[in-house]
């Protein structure tokens, strides 16, 4: 058996699915442009048949990436399957992944069908995908709580329809690794014709243990993980890039597997995932929370100093930590920019680099060192955006323990200027009540977090809200040297997501 | 073999030892109290021989617990162990937890002494140790990369001196659950005298498998689990309480074997730790992440509304969540409030109750309602703090998007009142500059988190600051309803975290 690992990375599709995380299409391309980069296998980019914005990212992806497969989901049925190959068929590699349920809770309670009527879906999709493109993959949605000699079945007839991967989902987080490994084994053992197939895992983090139980499956066999970075997904999150890639290279003595990622990659991916989604990282989260290589600032272990092996199992550097992120000042001029800005990624138009340079220099005027973030936080905002019907013209606050807080806004609301001023708890409680009487919109504030980008007081603020309305979420992101602007910038920026998302509803999302 | 399993909780001693989680005595006794309450079995409180502050920590916890076994952790050395039982013995149910390293890397470059050496002295500390209480456990530090014989030979010697538990700890987060499992199963097959013995297990989650190896170790005959309530500790943290024992609750089934804890408190402790460090839990975090049960806020599933069960696999409820959070408005009086607090568990002098009251009837009139969280805000915050050398009088700040952002700050230093003004890049900038200037204290600012506890947006703005100065790191905490008050706040507790930190050195802290 081959001793190598295909990663299939879902963050732009089961990672978008965590509550209040989705990206515009810019801010799509942008991360699948990375993890090309960062050297997955497979990109599953979206559902197509969700809704047109959906459709429209897959497509956009397809067209944009240069050797990554990218794949599409779709339900078991000739709409999905159709409205998947649209949106992939211009991709270098295009993949059709098509699902439908297996275990007995799902076809009683949400298809409502027979074993018998679940089989024939698989292979008539299997079969019509086929029709389209050689490379089609299979999910049984619920496999872990499946029936074992059902899942051989249905994995024999998808492979004999021509599934060319057949994979095997812990939807709900459910599984334990020795049992997991198990039916996997067993999976491999009594589906006859599996060799012609490769065996996937999905896993999913609910009892935090989608990392071991996929670790587990591919001991006994299982040749593709499918993941997200950071573990994001809908939930506790999916399994782990990092945490799957880092453990088969810290201990490929015990597991001698080999993936194509190039690890040094993985935290720059890391934080572009966290401030595209808002999803936090907690400090102690494995591979690429800010304490997981703490020795450097914490705590100073005598044995360390010795021999860092006592304490570090992998070293900073292999995941892309502590290169040199200074890179530019006020006295850069627009030549630096524009390399740096390619080495980090971004290749922008000539237009896009204006905009972004105008906005460098705002910048590098209030901040003596501008560094790698601080450039992905202007290209984030001032490049890669959705259409803006709102806009912050000007903004005044005043605040205290022994002042009434207040707040006097301008906006223009598509092209018309208004005024406003009213008070609040904070300024900006003050700000966010001027500016929702001026647009004359309700949302609710469901989250508001605040996270300073860079050490030291010069850091650019960055802040992240999540607002509701009549259904809607949408989150809001703004940056800012000041709290207060960044903040007030984040509600514009999450209030004209909501009119987006009034206007491009979506329609239905699934999980696996 | 007993189907109990009983769980260790180091969040107090491990836990604490996240870089900037450092908690003060008063902070520790409250959660010891609530860890007592969820229904740990043992504690471990600290590390007597580490600082005056430890000490002084562990013996409070010791004399306060009512029914839980107190753990003080010590080197293999007399000291050390006076030191422990020194802290401990006032326990209803003293332990003391001694350890050595046992990896030939660690004895090498650590303690550069031989395998014979260490079997002594691990000896010569359980024979010591167990002249003041029966209750003694040995771990071999660095466990999993020991050699597996040397493991069965210190293990069997430290049972032999009296050990009532042995501990294998993966001290590094390098096993992988399939080999750590055989590993506890050749250790326990191995170690003649293991049964009359309890096999412990102690996991960091570097790899994100803490909680894997865990439950592989206790499928094979491990009995305790040494874990930190959300996962808190040095580098990617320690295996999670909340996720061993709901897998072992959800799953068993599987795994028939049960704890101790009371999981409807699991949710309410994982706020308290994460309000008490300042360590974030991110939303994806298994268990008591704020998506963990995102199903009721998010994505409708149709399956979900048929039937839960279809993706859920334990309920919100089952961890102490969606219980009724709405405590008291304006118009609530003393009463009422002393028999919240009573229920949240802070049971508070006269004195105590009449700061909170206070505090609590100014927030009162800023907010409609006053949730549990505001409550353990404001008990945190007004009564469990540290001597305040810095106090913050006045505050007035003025900024926005066309203005140069100014404080102007009145404090009181020792009582002697000062005032100041400055301009920054956003308000708090120029609080902070104003501040320092104040102070004289050049403390370099870390980490700057904010987070708005409740919804909407009258929510409580809390803060959180990590200051550096002269290697010294101090975390600091404030909340207010308006973030900028909050953000200083913050720094002025820290400021006061830092000068107790000068006065009160860490001499020096150890990981198993």
């Amino acid at each position: 058996m081959s001793d190598r690992v295909y990663i299939f990375d879902t963050t732009l599709r089961d990672g978008e699915q965590s509550p209040g995380a989705s990206m515009n299409t810019a801010e799509k391309l942008r991360l699948a442009t990375q993890l090309e980069k960062l050297g997955v296998d497979v990109l599953e980019a979206g559902f197509p048949a969700a809704s047109e914005g959906d459709f429209e990212a897959v497509s956009r992806i397809a067209s944009k990436l240069e050797k990554t497969e990218v794949a599409a989901l779709c339900r078991a049925n000739k709409h999905d399957i159709d409205k998947a190959w649209g949106a992939v068929q211009h991709a270098v590699k295009p993949k059709i992944h098509t699902f439908i349920a297996t275990s007995d809770i799902h076809l009683k309670y949400k298809l409502n069908m027979t074993r018998d009527e679940v089989v024939q879906a698989a292979v008539d999709a299997v079969k019509y995908a086929k029709t389209f493109t050689e490379s089609v993959e299979f999910s049984a949605e619920d496999g872990s709580r499946s029936d074992r000699d059902f899942l051989c079945k249905i994995f024999g007839a998808a492979i004999e329809a021509g599934a060319t991967v057949v994979n095997l989902p812990d939807t709900v987080g459910y599984a334990i690794p020795s049992e997991f490994a198990e039916l996997a084994k067993y999976v491999i053992e009594h589906t006859p014709n599996m060799h012609k197939a490769i065996l996937s895992i999905h896993c999913h983090n609910d009892l935090g243990l989608a990392t071991a139980n996929t670790l587990a499956a591919i001991g006994v066999g299982a040749r593709q993980a499918e993941v997200t970075v950071n573990g994001i997904g809908e939930r506790a999150g999916n399994t782990s890039l990092e945490e799957v890639v880092m453990a088969l290279r810290t201990r490929n003595n015990y597991m001698p597997m080999h993936t194509g990622i190039v690890t040094e990659n993985i935290y720059p991916v890391s934080r572009l995932v966290s401030m595209i989604t808002g999803i936090i990282v907690q400090p102690n989260k494995a591979i690429v929370g800010a304490n997981a290589f703490a020795h450097e600032a914490g705590i100073h272990q005598d044995g360390m100093l010795k021999n860092p092996m006592t304490y570090e199992i992998m070293s900073p550097e292999s995941i892309g930590l502590n290169t040199s992120k200074l890179v530019l000042g006020k006295h850069s001029g627009r030549h630096a920019l524009r390399s740096r800005l390619k080495e980090l990624g971004y290749d922008l138009s000539d237009e896009e680099l204006n905009t972004v340079f105008t906005k460098f220099k705002e910048l590098a005027d209030k901040k003596k060192h501008v560094v790698d973030e601080d450039l992905e936080v202007i290209v984030t905002e001032g490049v890669l955006r959705t259409a803006e019907i709102f806009t912050l013209e000007y903004l005044h606050v005043s605040a205290g323990t022994s002042v009434m807080p207040m707040a006097s806004v301008e906006l223009s609301i598509n092209g018309r200027k208004v005024r406003g001023a009213d008070w609040g708890n904070g300024p900006i409680d003050s700000a966010y009540n001027t500016i929702a009487k001026l647009t004359g919109t309700e949302s609710e504030l469901l989250r508001f977090t605040v996270s300073a980008l860079t050490g030291g007081t010069d850091a650019q603020g960055e802040v992240t809200v999540r607002l509701r309305e009549n259904g809607l979420v949408a989150l809001g992101r703004g940056s800012d040297p000041d709290i207060i602007t960044a903040s007030v910038k984040a509600y514009v920026n999450g209030l004209n997501r909501l009119e987006y998302l009034k206007t491009h509803p979506v329609t239905d999302r699934q999980t696996v």
